[in-house]
């Protein structure tokens, strides 16, 4: 019933996140292995609907492994929002004569490629590459491990100097809506406080906990603030607030800023992503569409689109707790 | 029935691995925070013997969530495999008050603390630390993803010059008879083959991979050996081996040795590690003893330490199927 | 004439910087090595008014050559710039038998010492310690080197995300008044601009480049603006000038703060820092007094605080050529 | 009289180390800055005989500053030593219409370079690249500083495995037959004993330093072995040796190997590399030929080939002092 397929396409789409390279070379190498032909798309759905394609070979991704960033370039598209953007990149599909396409990236990546499939019949394979780790359906995005590595490994500089002069500081971390690399990276730094959107814990709470750990014999105190955290207050007006209500504390602010979405990716994220290719290309062969490919203890799974899309996911409130008492 | 456990030790025992120190500190903590009362065992089973016991507090364990090794000390222990050598620890955790001991090691030290259990009744929890990640009942030990982390970083360098060279190399890495560390690192570092004890291909497959390798067009190859591997030849007798029978390479040799088992732990190891030690304590409060902790799919679990040593884990078959697919 | 020295104390003052614990640690090596007493002072000039001193021995300063920051702590201190506070401090160091002491820190510290020498005649010794490498009379501070290490790779990572998405990044960098950090960074980064406050360019020759590199087919571009830049902008609205004169770029900011004073040494300002520590404590001997230690090709040598703390070390115009080749 | 410079060529020669991409980067974009033509010659001398050349614009460089290795390649030349190669190599570049070349290598690099000279009378620049910095005439080579900074990381890790087991180390490194990599290295990983080719102090005396250090209450030691140290024992005769002799210690080998060659490199070495390279084009400009050009006291400087290669730049005396005391 369905056409044969011969050719797939794949690109990177949305913010990028380290190990999308190895998603891409795993996508390529898997089609080669399985004699089939495979083209990349560069700048996500832009680059589809302007045509920009390359056909790749098993040797094209030689060395792409161990590289930050996407070398097939990403973008957040407008003209693919519009059915006339989708038409145009359809063309291009049928032009290049692509019979499916695997796209690496996140919610707004997934739900463009579902809306795609529906009205062209077109099947479509989703990866989850973002460092925020908020996608249902899977237990780790690709990205992720590397960015709380890269978040750890700075707070552990900070940490030196904050604790050589008795200081408090506020570091502002990613993660858009989600709590996780917060929560995750806190947890690993041993911060003092951790803020995150799921929780408002209010500003009296904090204050109580910086003077309770003041108290203790702590030298330095380190506060993990998630970007999207619902206090009410910035990392800056933070500063303020703490200084004002606590003047025991000599208090910086440190914002992280993009560095945590660039780096050589951690090993758990290459070999993610390896796996996470293959069971892509694997998939579309078996007919299946419209589908995220995911992890679950260890074992890849599948889920629709339209399920991994819905909601966000839960920070573990596990971990939650296991982050209080570890402040004790 | 069971007495009230009031004070608990924790101790590390059998080969060190990144993220132990994470553990005693989550024990340590966990403590404090349930008011009980803690005490360090240092060098393993030989201090229990030996009475080297140190009370600790939440601030003994400040600042040592980022450090390798481990701060106890370890050591591996024949006096404990006596009677004698038991009676003399037991003694000691009673003139301590101990009522109850952690213990962070591997399969050896778990079945140690499950034979003082049965002659002594003493309370026993287990947490997996070794980087081999070879136990049952836990799909992570801590310091597997440090260690891995560390070969991959290290094959990256060793690829830089492999591929100015257009070189062979061959590179030892540890897992004693497993091949977990060699295939994660392996399919993490883009290794043109892994040989592992549980997978014995045999020479002829070598040779015949290394000539299709070159014929491809790579410029440089790395060939990943597990310590524990079973084709007969150690790393260097593969290199004579190669050299002889393709005389088309210009081989090299690397045993990456001890580093393996230090270094800074990954994010990762220290939240497992910090999760782990909650959950053995909480354990043991909730009247468990011979278990081992472990974790599923992001769950913290139980497993009878008479399971978890029964057997090593095997590799991943999908993992071997996706590392054969990558080296296309 | 002078007394002879039998106890000297070692203390850290002003800014932290990688590398100090390497030079502390040496201060009381070579005492121990030339069998005289070493006290360290915690907290700077404020713990020698306070009396907050220690005995140290050679395994005092076991492994700490490793550790980013300053065991001893630092401090400004506000007390010893008064009369009083200083007498206090010689009452202290009197009461504590020392007869020298080594300040490592930067120009006020210095000075500092100097003062305190001008009213009692008491022997100091300066080492530079800072990263942002301004201090005449030596060619590299302890902690450049691990600062421009810890930029440089923090760029790389922000390159990756820089380049997937063709955005322009200005990144803020450390060295007050100072170019230093940011022109060797920038150079060592790869930088299409670097801003410093020895130069000031104007902002219509950076548009100028900005549209050059972009015209040149760069995918990305990284611009550094040392934090003493004097365009009379800050980084943020150095944005918001050129997203409004130059609408072609998606601009990012990222100012990197405080990771860069933390985080291990490299081996460089490890052995630099040993070798001050050295010479520090030999110079006392040798009768010297009020003289800063400094490297000058390779070999250590010894100019009078007075000259040191008279200006800052200029950039090396040399350098900046170059950095204007590599950005063709 | 000398025929004006239109197109110059570069190579890298002998063994790779890290920043020789940093060095090919700064001569061709100083070519595109001084409107010359440029090529790459790829595998070194070899390339050379082979007519392996391609034109190369400052574009061609781009995100290759912080890549270990060489993107030209690397080997080492039997053919070049025979006047039969070098006629066919001076063809090839008069073919190819090149003027003059910049070799980045080593001693026997330059030798061969002088040779073509004198035979051709053909421009040639030299830029020392090796990780061992054994060449007269600069203070550092390009690699050196990364190398250093490898092995200290490294031993970071096997410091915190050593000290969890009480454990001795032989680690060894590279540098052939010059002891500049296992002093500074060893210095800045506070090693307890150093093995260099130029001091052979005796087995005797390891054995007194051993004992002392284990005395004095290390909890463990880290012997540093240069690869061409003189003791007439390798690394694992050395475990042997002092396990027969001193049996309170459990010792264990480590051999560093290649990855001392990889690596991205530090900042110290891409500035390095970025400011010979437009001295070497410079150089060549002003007419100079058989040149090497190193750094001194942060001033570039040019020596004669023929100075340069008559030995090996011996270690730093002082240096060798210090590491006695910081021992103590």
């Amino acid at each position: 019933m369905t056409k044969q397929i011969k050719k797939i396409a794949v690109l990177t789409s949305g913010g990028d996140s380290p190990g999308m390279n190895a998603a891409i070379r795993s996508v390529v190498r898997t089609c080669a292995f399985m004699k089939l032909e495979c083209a990349a798309i560069y700048r996500g759905y832009q680059g589809m609907i302007d045509g920009d394609f390359k056909d790749m070979t098993a040797r094209s991704v030689n060395n792409i492994i161990n590289k930050g960033g996407t070398i097939l370039k990403s973008a957040r598209c407008e003209e693919f929002r519009t059915p006339e953007g989708r038409q145009k990149a359809y063309n291009q599909l049928k032009k290049h004569n692509i019979d499916a396409f695997v796209v690496i990236g996140g919610n707004g990546s997934f739900a463009g490629g579902l809306k795609f499939n529906e009205e062209f019949n077109f099947p479509v394979m989703g990866i989850p590459g973002t460092i925020d780790n908020d996608i249902l359906g899977t237990s780790y995005t690709i990205g992720f491990d590397t960015a709380i590595n890269t978040v750890v490994e700075v707070i552990d500089k900070i940490r030196d100097t904050a604790s050589s002069h008795n200081r408090l500081f506020f570091v502002e971390v990613m993660g858009r809506d989600v709590g996780h690399i917060a929560l995750n990276a806190g947890v690993g730094a041993g911060a003092e406080e951790i803020l995150i959107p799921e929780q408002n814990l209010g500003l009296e709470r904090l204050l109580e906990s910086l003077k309770r750990s003041k108290k203790s014999g702590k030298s330095s105190s380190i506060v993990i603030v998630a970007e999207g955290d619902k206090t009410g207050k910035n990392v800056f007006e933070l500063k303020d607030y703490v200084e004002e209500h606590l003047p025991i504390y000599d208090v910086r602010v440190s914002v992280l800023g993009h560095m945590q979405r660039g780096g050589s990716p951690t090993c758990f994220d290459r070999v993610l992503a390896s796996r996470m290719g293959v069971k892509a290309v694997e998939a579309l062969m078996a007919g299946k569409s419209n589908y995220m490919v995911g992890i679950r203890d260890n074992n890849l799974i599948l889920t629709p689109i339209s399920e991994a899309i819905k909601a966000h996911t839960p920070v573990d409130e596990e971990l939650v707790r296991v982050s209080d008492i570890m402040t004790t």
